[in-house]
C-alpha cells in the first residue's frame, strides 16, 4: 500500500519463545498464516527477517545477503534476464487479529493482505523455483508502513543498488490478482498569495490576499487533466487543491492566503518536468512564492519489455495502471522497470477485517511459477 | 473603542483604603487623572461606579440612579429636547501604567485616552452645567472593552431602556476632538461549499470543494463596494473574505471549504438588508449553507437632528462618518441618533504608552459647555 503516516509504535519485544523455522513446504496459503504469526509491525521486523533469512539460507541454490532487517537472495544462473521480486515484511499495528484464523476459505488476521501472502508467494518461488528461466532476485525489506525515511527498499537502493539490479520487477502489494503498471508520481506544493492587513471596517487601507486566490481557484477549477497512453496502459493525470488556509481574525483583512495543490502525474514526465508544468499552470496567478512540500517520481510500467510481456500473457488479466504512488517507484529510480501484482485485496489492508482468499494465493503463486518456468 | 475579546482577567481585589471622594471641582484634565488613580479593569469598576455615583448624589439637580457597575444622572427641567452624554468607565489590563503621570502637558496611563478623560469630561459638565438648554442624561456604563454581552450599556438597553431616552446622544469616545457619525453595521457570514472526498491520485472520484470556492473568491474580487451619502457623511462599505479554510489531508480531495465573509455596510441599510444583499451578492455562486456568524447593526449618524446640528456648530470641525463598529449602535437601536465625540487619539487606546493631551481634554470639556449652555 502506499505509505502512511507513522502509526503509534506497538512493536512487540523480544519474544520469550524461539523463532520458530518457515516451512516453506507448506502451501502459499498455510505459509501466509506462519507468517501472519510472527508479528512484524513496522519496526519490529526482526524475528521474521531472522526466520527468512535462516529459511532461504537452508537453499543451495541462492546467495543470501542481509542489510539490517532487510533480506536479499539471489540465484546466478547467468540466464539473459533477472527478474526482481520485492515485497515488505512489516505491517500496521495489530488490532486484535493475531494469530491468524482460517474461516470458509479465507485467512483473516493483520499483515495477510497487505502483504504476507505476497511475502508467502516469494518464499514459495524462492523454494520451489531452484532453475527458473530468468535469474531472479528475491527482496524482503521492512519499515515500508511508516515514514518514507525508514523504508527498508529505500536503505538498499541507497546503501546496495547492486542487489537490486535487474531487468523488471514485481511488488508483490495486493492488487487483487490484476497488473497494474509502473505508478503515478506526485508533487505537493503550496502558492502562497501575499497582502496587507488592515480593520475589515477599512478594509481600502489593506490587500486581500485572499481575494487574490481567486484565479488560483478558477485555473484549478478549469484545468484539463491529461490522459496519456504509456505502455499500452491509460494513465489519468489530476491537478488538485488539497487545502487552503487563510486569515487573521474576524475584523481582519487577510495578508496571506496558502493554497496546498497536490499534482498526480503520469510517468512520461519527470519530478522536474511535473514541477515546471505547475509553475506553467499558475503562470499568469498572483502567486507570491512557490514552495515544494513533496515529490515522489512516477514509474514507468515497463509493459513493452520482453520479461514483462511473458510476465502479462502468463498471468493474464489485463494490465491497468497503478495511479497512487508505491515503491515501484523506487525501481523505477534505478532504471527497473516494475508492476505491482500480488493476491490480496487492496481494500482490505490496514483494516481490522484483513483478510484474503486461500484460493488467490495459491493462484498467484502457480502464475508466477508458470512464467518463470515456462 | 470597538469591543474586543475578553483579555486575561487582572481585576484589582477590594481596595484596602476607603475610595477617595471624587472632587468635581478639578478642571477635567486633572479629574482625568483622578479617574485613573482609581483602576477599573473590566469587571472591577465597583470601587469607581462607586466614587462616581457618590460625587453625583452631592449635585441637586440630578436624579442618580444604578444598575450593577451602570450610573446614569438625569436632569428634569421639562426642556424640548433631551441629550445623552455616555461614556464607559472600565479599561483594559493595566500595563505598569497606573498612576497616572503629567508630562510635558501630556497625562500618561492606562485608561488616560480611551476614556476616563471622556468620564472626566462628562462628570465636569454634570457638575458645572445644574441648567443646561436641553435635558441632560449622563450615562456611566461597565464592561465595554470585553465580550458583547457584558457590556453595561446593553444591560441598561435591555434591562432600563427608558433611563437611556433622548433625542441625540453623544459617546464621548477618543475621537481626536473630532465628531464621528453614527457607525457603520457589520455582519460575518461563513459560505460552505461541499465536496466529495477521494484520494488525489484518483481525483475523479471526488468533487473538489476548495475548487467549488472559486467562484465565491471571483465575485469578492469582483465587488464594488457602495459609498452611500447619509446625513452628508459618505460612508464606504466593504465586503470581505476574512478567513478561508479547507483540506483534509496532503492526498485527500476537501469535501468542504468555507469562506467567511464580513460585510461592512452603511447605516441606511438593515441588519436584515445586509443579509439579504449579501445572499444576493453570492445568489449564482455554488454555496451549500450560508451561516449568519456575527451581526451587529449599523447606527445612523442623526446629524439631520436639530441637536445634532447645533452641536456639529458649537463643537466645530467637520463632522465624519465612523467606519468601525461601536456603542453608538446600541442608541441607535433605541431609536436615538448618535455620534462618537470625545478628547482621546484612539490610536493610542489599549497601548502601554496610552496618554492624552491635557489640553485637548479641556477643550473638549469648552466645546461640550458650549453647546450646552448657549
Amino acid at each position: 500500500m502506499e505509505r502512511v503516516p507513522a502509526a503509534p509504535g506497538t512493536s512487540p519485544g523480544p519474544s520469550a519463545l524461539p523463532s520458530p523455522a518457515l516451512d516453506l513446504t507448506l502451501d502459499a496459503a498455510r505459509l501466509t498464516a506462519r507468517l501472519v504469526d510472527v508479528p512484524s509491525v513496522s519496526g519490529g521486523e526482526k524475528e521474521l527477517a531472522d526466520a527468512i533469512e535462516t529459511a532461504l539460507r537452508a537453499l543451495p541454490h541462492l546467495r543470501v545477503d542481509r542489510h539490517g532487517n532487510n533480506v536479499v537472495a539471489r540465484t546466478a544462473l547467468g540466464r539473459a534476464e533477472r527478474v526482481v521480486l520485492a515485497g515488505h515484511i512489516d505491517t500496521v499495528p495489530i488490532a486484535d487479529n493475531v494469530p491468524s484464523r482460517l474461516v470458509d476459505g479465507e485467512l483473516w488476521g493483520c499483515g495477510t493482505s497487505d502483504m504476507k501472502a505476497g511475502v508467502a508467494v516469494q518464499l514459495r518461488i524462492a523454494a520451489t523455483v531452484p532453475a527458473p528461466n530468468r535469474d531472479l532476485t528475491f527482496v524482503f525489506y521492512d519499515n515500508e508502513e511508516v515514514e518514507a525515511d525508514r523504508n527498508g527498499l529505500g536503505h538498499l537502493a541507497r546503501d546496495r543498488p547492486d542487489w537490486l539490479a535487474g531487468d523488471f520487477a514485481v511488488l508483490l502489494e495486493p492488487s487483487d490478482g490484476q497488473v497494474e503498471g509502473g505508478c503515478q508520481g506526485t508533487l505537493r506544493v503550496k502558492l502562497r498569495t501575499a497582502g496587507q492587513r488592515a480593520h475589515s471596517a477599512r478594509s481600502w487601507r489593506g490587500e486581500n490576499a485572499v481575494h487574490a486566490a481567486a484565479p488560483i481557484l478558477a485555473r484549478l477549477a478549469a484545468y484539463e487533466p491529461r490522459r496519456p497512453v504509456i505502455d499500452g496502459l491509460e494513465f489519468r493525470e489530476g491537478l488538485n487543491a488539497v487545502g487552503i488556509t487563510g486569515g487573521v481574525a474576524g475584523n481582519v483583512i487577510p495578508d496571506e492566503c496558502t493554497v496546498t495543490v497536490n499534482y498526480r502525474y503520469a510517468p512520461d514526465r519527470t519530478e522536474a518536468e511535473a514541477l515546471e508544468h505547475v509553475r506553467e499552470v499558475f503562470a499568469h496567478c498572483p502567486v507570491d512564492e512557490l514552495v515544494v512540500d513533496d515529490s515522489s517520481g512516477p514509474a514507468m510500467p515497463g509493459l513493452s519489455h520482453p520479461a514483462a510481456a511473458a510476465f502479462l500473457a502468463a498471468v493474464g488479466g489485463e494490465a491497468r495502471p497503478k495511479f497512487g504512488w508505491t515503491d515501484v517507484s523506487r525501481f523505477s529510480a534505478l532504471g527497473v522497470p516494475a508492476v505491482n501484482y500480488g493476491p490480496g485485496d487492496p481494500n482490505l489492508a490496514h483494516r481490522r477485517d484483513e483478510r484474503v482468499a486461500a484460493a488467490a494465493v495459491l493462484r498467484c503463486e502457480e502464475r508466477l511459477r508458470a512464467w518463470l518456468t515456462s
